[in-house]
């Protein structure tokens, strides 16, 4: 009977969380909350991130798992952190996957000869030095491939059309990156010995993007080449024609062994609460073809700027801010997954996740996956970014493909939501470069992170864990 | 004494041009005005000009001197008029440097390794297979190479750093392009062995561009590359780290023998005035990296558009309007230097001069090259162009390249200016795709060509030859 009591008492609380605002045992202190404004203004002023972002992309360049920049990334990491004054700095190994670009070539020899940059996506076979040629068919979506009379693609090449649509929070990329993903796969399954698809990209100019895709293990393993926009448009005239579109493949792409990189971790130690770890992620790899600006240099920037802020405060945190910036997130997440694994008994300690990986800002949006009774903590943070004009998101928030893993085992995230309206213009391409990132944008977002990291780690409550019945939206 | 007096009646009627203003025998006929506004207004409905450059630049693409292109684009040029139903169409055939580009490849080798793209600049010497390995020296202008110690640059790479201005008339080029043409030479004179410099671009966006350099017959050529902006920003920030920059360059760029390609011309025949000629003039090449949709394909279907547009109208032009499609303007103004050789004693009979040149418009303000005489039809012209909502220029208008020569000869010439704004984010890149072609700002851009090409052909009075000793601005 007692019992009953308490659980039906416990029940009216999780069902009324608003009952937890007026909780002075719930509330974030004053003092936290000047320190919050503090950070707020002192992160406005700071060029820390952007030093970094500048750092990175012009000392490392590009940074592909395995490659050299990869490790001189690492390098660079440890080297930062410790000049940043983080403490417990060190690396994880991880074994990743090391797959090489080459070069890669693409015409169109009829009706109309011309030839076309693009990139092979990531993980693509080569064609071999003699190359591809063959008659091609155009579909717009993977529905409409399935859909072909048997035999349509067989000994063919498939060109699928799709155009990304452009949206603030990014929503137009997992409908079109399902074609990078299992497009190669899909018309291999039907006998086709060559893929090229539309960019995932919203940019009118003329940069094919890559990213990776993913072959089946029971069909043929085929290359895949992307086309920007105005060549896949081009390529659609060309179809229009009414004639037959005969294409040219030739790519050097290749798998090598896998190699030794790193996750790189630092942290602002907590102090009452040191044990529990309000984790800040972003990862250090980036595709090859551009300088990782955006991709996830900015990620890169904004974490660490805004765990160093907090570090700078007079007032240490109460639970411990973990920066760690991941190993191949582009190519497999082997760096999470390697993550996760190795810290799976202490899964529980990451109290709470944020995650940097899309793009340089601004913050717009506010968004959580926490349990409801949480939900009033969210508020009393969302209103402490006022000055920084997000939105108030809903408790849905995705988190990114690095904290998915933690994100599954139960960790709550506070997702303060970077501006995804230009990301997709130069995401994945050799335009990601430093000239990307707004310096005003960065410093927003910094700003954004270390009030909210501050505060998550000030909580006076419990970070709830989050019920696996309510998976991270993919 | 007689004489005298018509000497001094004549100064004061060309001293006192408003004069004409009220000369019945020198305003366009109400008639001739009212078939400009229907020429206007079926212009800005047509899409005869978007479907030409879209078919340019589809059917033929990339189309520099000697290419297959070239020739492909010289077929294409007369089916095209002649499909529009002009007169007299017919090429005149023009002797065209043959260079090709090959492949090049830049890399920084130190202090922080990084490949970058770049393009060989038009007419660059190559490399050799083993490229060329050297340390670097910065400067950001001729000036600053040419006041540099004796010896700095002996055995070294220079890279020239000018940011070039963004300017609606497009005013930046002159002062950015000079390094192009003239930096090679002027580093080689000084025993530099490549040059590198930023390209002439407002775009923050990763194309390198490229365009004629000019060689000194008296100094080595020497390899010449550009790179984009970001990359210019990335070697900067290289070379400020005060670490030895070393750089490496690579390109099997070269010169083949000459070739054969055309000039096209077409036109819709004049009347009572025929042997007067209005030309309008486009250039049918391109560089090869784009497609050379704004430069030329843009200048090609507005010449072209603008003269389908009059031969439409109901009333034959007094003056004959002829399209001229260059030859070869990139590499040399073959084209036009072969017209205007071929047709010297005919020259005088081209009375009016149009020049499409600079991208896709819209048109947003008329110039001109007149004598005083004639300032009052252009404001007549000026007027009936009201409802597009132009600036009126002043009368120091350049034209173009290819009509350059001509003017020289004293044609006098009337210049709708495109819009150069986003010209020369574009311009000589891969980027020169149908994509950056706006179908309004074309159309307006074909209604005020054609408005001010009719009417030119109308006028009632003589176009004057310019004096020689008014040479156009370059």
């Amino acid at each position: 009977m007692r019992k009953s009591v308490l659980m039906v008492a416990g029940f009216l609380l999780a069902s009324l969380p608003a009952a937890h605002a007026a909780d002075k045992s719930l509330t974030f202190s004053k003092v936290d909350l000047k320190a919050a404004n503090t950070l707020r203004e002192q992160a406005l002023a700071d060029d820390t991130a952007w030093k970094l972002v500048e750092s990175l992309t012009t000392e490392v360049g590009p940074r592909s798992a395995g490659s050299p920049g990869d490790a001189a990334a690492v390098a660079w990491a440890q080297r930062e952190m410790k000049r940043l004054g983080f403490a417990n700095v060190h690396s994880m190994e991880v074994t990743v996957p090391h797959w090489v670009r080459g070069e890669a070539q693409f015409s169109v020899l009829g009706p109309w000869p011309q030839s076309m940059p693009v990139l092979a996506l990531g993980g693509s076979v080569g064609t071999g030095t003699e190359g591809l040629e063959r008659e091609a068919v155009m579909v717009h979506d993977l529905a409409a491939l399935g859909a072909l009379p048997a035999g349509a693609v067989k000994d063919k090449i498939v060109f699928i059309s799709n155009r990304m649509e452009r949206k603030q929070d990014g929503g137009g990329y997992g409908p079109a990156v399902a074609i990078r993903a299992q497009g190669p796969s899909a018309a291999a399954a039907l006998g086709a010995v060559g893929v090229v698809i539309r960019s995932v990209s919203t940019s009118n100019d003329r940069f094919p993007h890559t990213g990776a895709l993913r072959y089946k293990p029971d069909v043929p393993r085929i290359p895949a080449f992307a086309v920007s926009n105005p060549d896949a448009d081009a390529l659609e005239r060309q179809f229009a024609s009414g004639k037959p579109v005969r294409l040219r493949m030739a790519s050097t792409s290749r798998d090598l062994p896998p190699a030794l990189s790193a996750n790189v971790i630092g942290e602002i130690p907590g102090t009452d609460r040191a044990s529990e770890i309000v984790i800040l992620g972003a990862h250090l790899d980036s595709w090859d073809p551009g300088v990782g600006a955006i991709d996830d240099g900015a990620g890169v920037a904004i974490t660490m700027g805004a765990a160093k802020a907090i570090g700078a405060l007079g007032d240490r945190p109460r639970r411990t801010i973990r920066v760690v910036l991941f190993a191949n997130e582009e190519f497999g997440t082997s760096g999470s997954q390697a993550y996760t694994a190795a810290l799976q008994d202490q899964a529980a300690q990451h109290a709470l996740g944020f995650e940097a990986d899309f793009g340089a800002g601004p913050v717009w949006r506010l968004s959580s996956r926490v349990n409801d009774a949480q939900l009033p903590a969210v508020d009393q943070i969302f209103r402490a970014l006022a000055p920084l004009k997000l939105a108030r998101g809903n408790n849905e928030a995705n988190g990114g493909a690095d904290l998915d893993g933690l994100a599954r085992l139960g960790m709550p995230l506070l997702s303060p939501d970077l501006d995804g309206t230009l990301y997709f213009d130069v995401h994945h391409t050799a335009n990601d470069t430093l000239l990307k990132v707004d310096p005003a944008a960065l410093r927003q977002s910094v700003a954004a992170f270390a009030v909210s990291a501050w505060l998550g780690a000030q909580y006076p409550g419990t970070w709830e864990r989050v019920s696996a019945t309510k998976p991270p939206r993919r």
